[in-house]
């Protein structure tokens, strides 16, 4: 059988090397052509030793592909992957130019004027978990960020349920990866390492995301939402908290027992969620797709607190995004994507 | 003059040793003996090659001194400070056992019967820039906790002006060495590089302590507080998030300057509280005595989101006890605790 | 068809849980019992919860099983491999108990009498790129340490061809996880994290099993063997220096490109050394079988300067012991092991 | 007593930033006036918030000063250096532009033609220990790098007294920081995180500098040098390794008890340079000027091994430049830089 043809739109990046790693032990498809701006004409394993396994050039325009990843940034990526779909090629945007469903939200938070604005309400949000309904038929799906996709996985039952008042604080920490490779002091060496920060104090770009889909469970969450960096390459760890509602869920030990439940039926099929017991460990996801979810209760101050880990370039990017194509090829779902975390 | 003679009991853990770091650099009291336990009758530059400045030998019975600090684990060291205060001794405890006004408190929180209940009351509680008042004729300080430092500092002067509803998130990350130097898989090297997780999710011991202090400014606030360890060995950083009290604070930049003038005025004494404009890094208070905040609101849901950070061995421990220490002996407050952070 | 057995004794090391994890994605075998010592009882994905996707309990005692790998620590291995080879059970032992062909040599350098010398010459050393020939039909491997592996593949080419002086110096450069998951103060977090030291100065273990195989090449090497623990988890670097026998090889650039393809011919159709041209990083290896080498000249001195690197954890310890299982088994040498190294 | 009024030029690198922290703490000096380049008219504790102590704008040129350091790079050091000379001001040149005697090594080496050849014998080359005699009467002193002062401090006692064959390999192993403030892939710290390498293979620029010094002792050196970059901020670790001359040191423990009072001797008044009984960890000399030696025989192969370490941004640069100062002004060497290393 003759595999899909898969190009990835500007490999150089952590997002597109990710991809790469990924779609080179998938079984289904193959990478045949991947792109780059600086780094066009070069072999793919000399600019990315560990890629050595991939016989590509990377060049400056994509070849004839069957699939095709954006990993380009915000703004540049619609502009690829608008004449793709013309073409009737089927794209999952790691970018966020097809995220928010609100075009007046571009120019607010991603200082752009939006190209194509009627794209926006086809483009299907790929947090596969939630969208597996609209998934597979999707000709664009619109990657999510790394932090909604921890975030709204963490709420989304609870918010459905009406379990919590929508007040919510989102407490986030992540690697320094989900930053990129460009080059900038925030992510030099000497300057991160042995250092922890807040960031983004006055509005993330992922925060309009984040609310978008709660919206979806509640018609205005209040959502407070800081990030923070961490000396650490991978891993994004979610705390988040909001006040129970009042009698939904029982006093003591057995709030603890329901509320477990309320997660382990919503994601009960999940292949890539796993409710877990205890405080989870980004490290338990590092190069895999999962993501972990633990939710508890502080039973003084009736909050609930749910963490939720994952690595921000798999679940939160490259990997999500390959689950997002596995759905739209018609393919079992986790091909590719069952690789165990490496750890330690 | 001669100098003050300053005693350190169990000076092998990581508050033991940064104390003797710090007591070498401090121009009026002289470190004269340094207690062990398994340690006892090795030389103190043996077993700490960065102390080989020192001449001391460790050891199993502290010698004659005028001053004491005890670094024990909670529940010895009160058993250790017991004595030294009938034979009029000063001393500052690092360790919990006189932190809590309640002696039913310990039982709860640190599994033992409090010997000395008495003491709980007579004992001044060292955050020194809220008790400068009552440090200097103390007999016994009782030198606060990492956490509770970072947390009070960043909250006092909102609750105390009534800026804030009393409902309060705390979620702090922590560097790996205030779990200390006793050996555990928790900080073993290859399961914390690269990882980040949770912890103590049913409740931590420095929550009793942040709650009493906090109650100081209002009657009964409620507190959820989730400690974070990450990968790296120095350094605490404190993200506190509570509902703004409405018609307090005006609306937009307008309310963050008031914000910030609150604080400023709060602190405008202070030499080691910084109130800074941006969002601090721990790295720039790396080894000195610092607690840098940063107040600031979120203004689309009325939160107020407040950053402390510090360096959890020094200002978080040992600095924080020299600076009660200056006070109880009638000392400049900055003796010794003037050397900058070590930046990068 | 049905897949072969496999089994881990003491699973619950970094070297058996790096076998757990390979093995899962190893398309032609089954792992179907694991055996640990404290943790005898528990399921396996709640002691290491990156392994959820394998549903087995840590057992006392193996389980029925067709092949087996020890990851006991030396001595109490080979108490373990006698009596399965006995029951005609392949064994790739992990442990150095069956590397030394000297029987004297385990009470010089482990401390033991070994239990079975006539087993020393059946095993064969499972350095796969050398011994290809022999672990095929082998009952037995004694799996290499991480330290030979990437010294030896550094130097067998010019020893072989008598290039270089059998006067050699090996640095390497390790990374912590090579020490095991037993807690140590040498592997604390706060002890090691922004540290760098030599240790074993009177001799590492791993010396006499690299002079053992060197002397393959050349009748009495002499090598200075010093390694060094990095402030990072996996990855192994090893820097050798010889100095060059004269006239054997070309001055300047000409000496290089021989140089060069000296070692090409020599791992010609190795799936798993690579020979690359410029300075290999660790971090290229991390997670996969790798192992890099680059051979250069110092032409001021007329030394031989290789570098190897690997990832202790795969080419150093289990994804080799899967590669010689390959091998015993009549499997394609790679099966299971083709993932690339996760970057970054 | 008026103090001596100092100044740095660019201020805004980290050998600039380490030379403020430390003069901070000096007793005898003031620093009154810092440059930089882009950062000109910035506050220093903006750019700088752990130098917030220090209350200084960042100019574009120097206010009128007793006493000179510049940080600058070299080619450009050289121009800011020599009409400070000309106005009779003491200089410390942190830079590489007055180390190397020879002047055509510069072309060869940095790739500029030297502007002021004469000077370069003037000018003495501040490794303290080495130089004592010369320094205090020095106009410009050329501040060694981080490499040579380790590198040689190690080798000076038994190349002098012809204990080795000067047949000798460096093995050094550093921290990030000395690769400075400059943005680079190579300091990015998703690559470097995790990660170890040797580079600079083909040469590294204080491969000259070594050799210059070490001539001093024997006529024609042979130095193979390979530096390492390490995933640590800072600390500077060095493996040194040559042959024993036959006869001159005892066999056995005799032999090293010889080696290390040759050690002890060569040192024995140097405030700074410690000889240590075991393998030195650059953790020990965080932030202070101390390096440690611990030198040791491999008897099997006859072989010196010495290893070396201190931070590479104190003794490697700023705090050496301020010992240097120190004699330079007629002060106790040791003035300001007392401190002890920050453990752990």
């Amino acid at each position: 059988m003759k595999k899909t043809k898969v190009g990835i739109i500007n490999v150089t990046g952590y997002a597109g090397v990710e991809l790469a790693r990924l779609l080179h032990q998938h079984p289904e498809v193959e990478l045949t052509s991947v792109t780059g701006r600086s780094a066009a004409g070069q072999e793919l394993s000399t600019v990315f030793p560990h890629l050595a396994g991939l016989d590509l050039t990377i060049e400056a325009k994509l070849g004839e592909v069957d699939f095709v990843f954006s990993a380009m940034p915000h703004k540049e990526s619609a502009k690829e992957v608008i004449p793709l779909l013309s073409n009737s090629i089927k794209v999952v945007d790691i970018s966020a130019d097809f995220r928010l469903k609100d075009a007046a939200e571009y120019p607010r938070w991603y200082g752009f004027t939006h190209p194509a604005p009627q794209l926006l309400q086809q483009a299907v949000y790929g947090l596969t978990e939630l969208y597996r309904a609209q998934v597979p038929s999707a000709r664009l799906v619109a990657n999510p960020g790394c932090y909604p996709t921890g975030a709204i996985l963490a709420l989304a039952p609870v918010i459905k349920e009406g379990i919590i008042e929508p007040d919510i604080i989102i407490d986030s920490k992540s690697g320094v990866s989900g930053a990129g490779r460009s080059l900038s002091l925030q992510t030099h060496f000497s300057e991160v390492n042995e250092d922890v920060t807040a960031y983004a104090l006055d509005g993330h770009r992922h925060l309009p995301e984040i609310i978008q889909e709660l919206k979806l469970y509640h018609q205005s969450p209040s959502v407070t939402f800081v990030p923070h960096l961490l000396p650490m390459t991978r891993g994004l760890l979610t705390t988040a908290y909001a006040p129970l509602v009042s009698g939904k869920i029982a006093a003591g030990q057995k709030g603890e027992e329901e509320l477990k439940h309320l997660y382990l039926d919503f994601y009960k099929d999940e292949p890539f969620v796993r409710v877990v017991e205890s405080s989870p460990h980004t490290k338990h996801t590092w190069g895999n797709n999962l993501c972990l979810i633990h939710p508890t209760i502080d039973h003084r101050t009736g909050k609930l607190v749910v963490i939720s880990c994952l690595d921000n370039l798999v679940k939160g990017s490259a990997g999500q995004a390959i689950q997002n194509m596995n759905l739209m090829l018609g393919l079992p779902e986790v091909t590719g994507l069952e690789a165990l975390a490496v750890y330690p």
